[in-house]
């Protein structure tokens, strides 16, 4: 397990303007593959502070640097790396192939110190990455490399799940507003599907998925495997549900369409809401959601109509129906389920957690009916 | 101008799965405040590791650190720093009133240097930043302190700006693929009312708002004070227009709603478009955005009728219609325009360019219709 520091270059990140998501994916990978990332370093386009964050990053096993190398005027960190450490490194500097863009990286071996400096497009960044310095580092750090994954888990809490794993070992929580993510390092595949199958055991419905696995990729796998067609009325959503359905490549398979219906003229003119329902109970109740997840049903023709109406706020709530109480609802041939949620946040982590909710009951309606 | 260096802590930002938003929060609202910030640390839970970024940027003028404070046992940032600056600390240190959550955050003056530390948790970060740190900021290095403005602009390259507007100084282009945005600085209120006629003058219609003016921010104000509502037909766009018109609080004063037709069948049947255009020009054609524009338009009532139709890829494209074809529409009583696209970039990438063009399409056709 090496230990890794990561420097990002570029005036533009240090503005916030540009956020830095090479660090991020940097990061994120090299934890999966089982290193240590010590520190980052983000600094500007200056050679100074290159060559000063330089010096001390060359403590760690391995120096990754992005951005600083291309056909501009900002294309200083080559010319940093060389000075910084004198002129051994143009004998020992190796070009990496940019198949994606103009400016190669460069890999360097300075003492036991292992140097990348890719360029600071994202793109081109992750192409060398993947491509050249994901094999080399298994290939010189081998020996020390871990097993991590991250397992997905939505509607329930961070406290529960301790509740029900206990102190297993060598485990991240990681809470988000629409779930909480456990990353979880083993030093063998057996133990990793070990490990797996006691989470399954204890956690249940609540464990939806692995490392790339989003909800709405795990609900699209399991409506293409049960043939089942889908279609969304959305209210408080806006669109998002769909979005999100919409962002899996294939999905046309199995999503027919939806509605937006912000207007209650809507909810009754295109999903058949009754005017005698929305009078009676109102556009945030549990009828309504029904009637909407009925309503889109028929219209699409799918096997399976959901919905999602509620109050995201920061105007529109009142004591009996205050912001964040959203319903959320599925329903197919002759089933209906409907959930009354009361979510705290801001208008857009209401939105994204009522249409996490409203997926995830879809995933466990379609695991319901087609469990083999 | 004072120099800055920002220094965040948290294992979880090492390993990438927690983005760290507060580095880039702090990075530019201290920007906007014309100050420069000079380098970015990020360092694990580790009092070795703090102390030694800390010595190193105790040459700026001020220095945030977030995370690392807290009434949990990662809580050890304030030990550290205490520690590494010895007791003088202690008897200068001022706490700074956290009215959202339970650690308070520290000040320090250190020599020249003024210390701010501040809690990971973001909400709790930006209450105490914006109600404390910046007003001793401004205090403190005030003769310093520039006006920075970030324009926006989209359906225009950065070259064609270069071209338009020249040599200007102090400028920074941001390009995205939704868009350019420039962040330029100015010393007075006087100078940068300047800049801003000149940019209107000369970038026209393709520079859309400043600061944290959104497109369907502006969509929104633009139909508010027309007195017109909106409603929605997305194919390729899968629910995105709406889920960023409906981000808007009071989105509901203007969109009434709409449709998600995904396949065919649904273009017809909700939509009203032919099943003899479908045939004759296919589901991605000028006359099928045409039409859906027009049939939304009729199904919500609305004023505007606004549609996208294309292909996101990775699959379904041909020689004739390749993948990034999008035609975007919008119509009124009596008018109606569509646009052929051919966008560039990954599926979601191609669904953002399509959200932004169709969004941009109805801001010039509102400006059209009721420009004084």
């Amino acid at each position: 397990m090496g230990e890794v520091s990561i420097i990002t270059i570029g005036d533009e990140l240090l503005s916030g303007h540009t956020v830095d998501t090479n660090a991020v994916y940097i990061g994120r990978r090299l934890a999966d593959m089982g290193h240590s990332v010590r520190s980052m370093f983000t600094v500007g386009d200056s050679a100074r502070d290159i060559a000063a964050v330089l010096k001390r990053a060359l403590k760690s096993d391995v120096i990754i640097t992005t951005g600083g190398l291309g056909p501009t005027k900002d294309d200083i960190t080559k010319q940093t790396v060389t000075d910084a450490l004198g002129t051994k490194l143009v004998r020992g500097a190796t070009p990496l192939a940019n198949p994606v863009g103009i400016a190669p990286g460069i890999f360097i071996e300075e003492g036991k110190t292992l140097i990348f400096l890719l360029p600071g497009v994202p793109r081109e960044m992750k192409s060398i990455f993947e491509n050249q310095v994901v094999p080399l580092l298994r290939q010189r750090l081998a020996s020390h490399s871990l097993i991590t994954v991250t397992f997905h888990t939505t509607d329930i809490s961070e406290s529960r799940i301790q509740e029900l794993i206990g102190e297993i070992g060598d485990t991240g929580f990681l809470p988000h507003h629409t779930g909480v993510d456990l990353r979880i390092s083993r030093k063998t595949k057996g133990e990793m599907e070990e490990l797996r199958k006691f989470l399954k055991c204890r956690l249940g419905e609540a464990l939806y998925g692995e490392d790339g696995d989003t909800l709405e990729v795990v609900v699209g796998k399991l409506l293409k495997s049960g043939h089942l067609t889908i279609g969304v009325a959305e209210s408080l959503t806006g669109g998002l549900v769909m979005h999100r359905i919409t962002n899996v490549s294939g999905s046309s398979d199995y999503f027919i369409g939806g509605v937006v219906a912000y207007s209650n003229e809507l909810k009754s003119a295109i999903l058949g809401v009754k005017g005698e329902t929305l009078k009676r109970y109102g556009a945030v109740s549990r009828q309504t959601a029904l009637e909407m997840a009925d309503g889109i049903r028929k219209v699409t023709g799918a096997d399976i109509g959901t919905s999602t109406t509620g109050i995201a706020g920061p105007t529109g709530g009142t004591k009996k129906k205050p912001i964040g109480l959203v319903y959320t609802a599925v329903c197919g041939r002759g089933r209906a389920k409907c959930k009354r949620n009361l979510f705290k946040g801001d208008r857009l982590m209401i939105k994204e957690m009522s249409a996490q909710k409203v997926l995830d009951m879809v995933r466990l309606y379609v695991r319901a009916i087609h469990t083999p």
